[in-house]
C-alpha cells in the first residue's frame, strides 16, 4: 500500500458556548457523520471553538481603551477597545501600522493583533482571545477523548497566522498534546548516504495546515481528524518547542 | 459525505537524472502502485527531483570561491565553493551568521542558503540549486500529464523552508501551475454574518505542507497526489502572488 494520509472534516458541531465540553461535542458530531476517532489519529481543533468554550469571547463594551489604544486606532476601522485587548494580550510589539499590530503574545506567538479577531463569533462587539494555555486545552481534549472512547490520539489547537515574506496566512499549531510537534532528521542519512545535518520539520504546523484545507473559514468545519500520519507520541509535548530561540533565529 | 482530503505518496520513482521527463516518471510510478491521476488532483513535486531533471545539480569542483565566500565560510563545515553558489543565487542577503546565509533568491524567495543543499543527491561535492523558473517547471509537468493522461491537474513544486519566530521548517510552494495559490475570503461573510475583511489563505503552501507529511525526507517519496481538494483553477497562476510586497509586509 502506498503511504496515504487523510484529513476528514467534522461537520455538525453546534455553536460552542462558555463551559461547553468541546471533546464531547467533537465526538458526538464525529459519530453523527460516521467518522470513527481511533488511536493514532490526530485531532486538529481550531482555536475559535476552544476560546468560546473557555470563556475567552469578550464583549468590548466591558473594556476601557487606553490613550495608546485610542491613538493607535485613530482613523482605522477597529474599535479602540478591541485594540486595547490586543495590547493587553501582547508582551512585545513587533510593529504597528495602518491599524494592524504585529506582536508577540504572552504565549510567545508572533502574529497579527495578538490572535484576537471577531470572525465566526455571534453578536456585535464581541471578539475572541487566544486560549490562556492552549497546550492545557489540547491536553483536556485528549484526556476526554481517551476517557470517552478509549482512543489515544494526538491533539493540535490551530490558528491562522500570517508570516513574513510570503503572502496570505496558513494554519499553524498553537497548542499540542500527545504528539511530538517537531520531527528531526538530524544525524539520519538520506537515501544516498548523505548525512542530514540540520533538517527539523515542524510537523505540527503541517498537520494544522492540512486540517485548514478541509475546514476552511466559512464552512463551519472547525475540527479535522487526520488519519494515517505516524506521529511520534509524547506525553510531555508543549508549544514551547515550536518557538524559535530569538538568539538562534537568523530568520527574524 | 463529510469533507475529506487525501494525500497519497508516489513511491518507486527512480533516481532522476539531467534531462529526464519528470512527469513521465511520476505517471509510470503512480500506475505501478495503482494510483490514478485524475482531473482535480493536485500533484506536489519536491524541488529536488525537478532540479535534477533540469540539470541544476552542480559539482562544486566547477566553482571558484570568491574572497567573500571564503571569508563567510571560514571555520564552518561548508565548502566555500558551496557558499559561492549561494551568493550567486541570491539577490539580497538578509543575514549571515555561523555559516548560515538567509537570503532572497532572484525568484524572490526568502530562505536559508538560497535553497541550495546537498541532501538526496548522489555523489560527493554535488549540490542542487532551485529550478531557474519553478512555475515553468510546474507548467511543463502539468502539460505533460494532460497530454499523457488527459487529466487536468494542479501542480505545485515544493521545497522545505525555515521561517522566523517558529522552530523547524515546513514545505512551501515555490512554483505553481493550474491552480490559484491564494484563497481569499475578503468580502465574504462567515456563518455568523461577520464580514471577513482580511483573510487570505495561502492554500498552495498548505497543500505543500500536507504533501511533506506523506513524503518525508528519507523515505524516497518525492511526489504526492492530493485528492479531494476543490482548488480554484487558474491558467495564469505564478509564484509571484505568494510573495508579500515588501512595502506591505508588516511581518518582516
Amino acid at each position: 500500500m502506498p503511504p496515504e494520509i487523510r484529513a476528514i472534516g467534522i461537520e455538525g458541531i453546534p455553536e460552542v458556548r462558555d463551559g461547553d465540553d468541546v471533546a464531547a461535542l467533537i465526538m458526538t458530531a464525529a459519530r453523527g457523520q460516521g467518522t470513527a476517532i481511533e488511536t493514532g489519529d490526530v485531532l486538529v481543533v481550531t482555536q475559535k471553538i476552544v476560546s468560546k468554550a473557555e470563556g475567552r469571547v469578550i464583549s468590548i463594551e466591558s473594556v476601557e481603551a487606553s490613550p495608546l489604544a485610542i491613538a493607535i486606532t485613530e482613523g482605522h476601522r477597529r474599535d479602540p477597545r478591541h485594540t486595547e485587548l490586543i495590547l493587553r494580550e501582547s508582551r512585545r510589539i513587533v510593529r504597528m501600522d495602518r491599524g494592524v499590530i504585529i506582536s508577540e503574545t504572552y504565549h510567545g506567538f508572533h502574529c497579527a493583533n495578538a490572535g484576537i479577531d471577531a470572525s465566526n463569533i455571534p453578536g456585535e462587539g464581541t471578539v475572541a482571545l487566544l486560549p490562556v494555555d492552549s497546550d492545557a486545552s489540547a491536553r483536556r481534549i485528549r484526556q476526554a477523548v481517551k476517557e470517552e472512547s478509549g482512543a489515544t490520539v494526538g491533539v493540535i489547537i490551530s490558528d491562522t497566522f500570517g508570516r513574513p515574506w510570503r503572502n496570505g496566512a496558513t494554519d499553524v499549531a498553537i497548542g499540542v498534546a500527545g504528539l511530538e510537534p517537531m520531527l528531526s532528521y538530524v544525524g539520519q542519512e538520506d537515501t544516498h548516504g548523505n548525512m542530514m545535518y540540520t533538517t527539523v520539520i515542524c510537523v505540527a504546523d503541517e498537520l494544522a495546515a492540512m486540517a485548514e484545507l478541509v475546514g476552511g473559514k466559512v464552512a463551519n468545519v472547525p475540527v479535522a481528524v487526520i488519519k494515517g500520519y505516524p506521529f511520534e507520541p509524547s506525553e510531555t509535548a508543549t508549544h514551547d518547542s515550536l518557538l524559535r530561540d530569538p538568539d538562534k533565529d537568523l530568520f527574524r
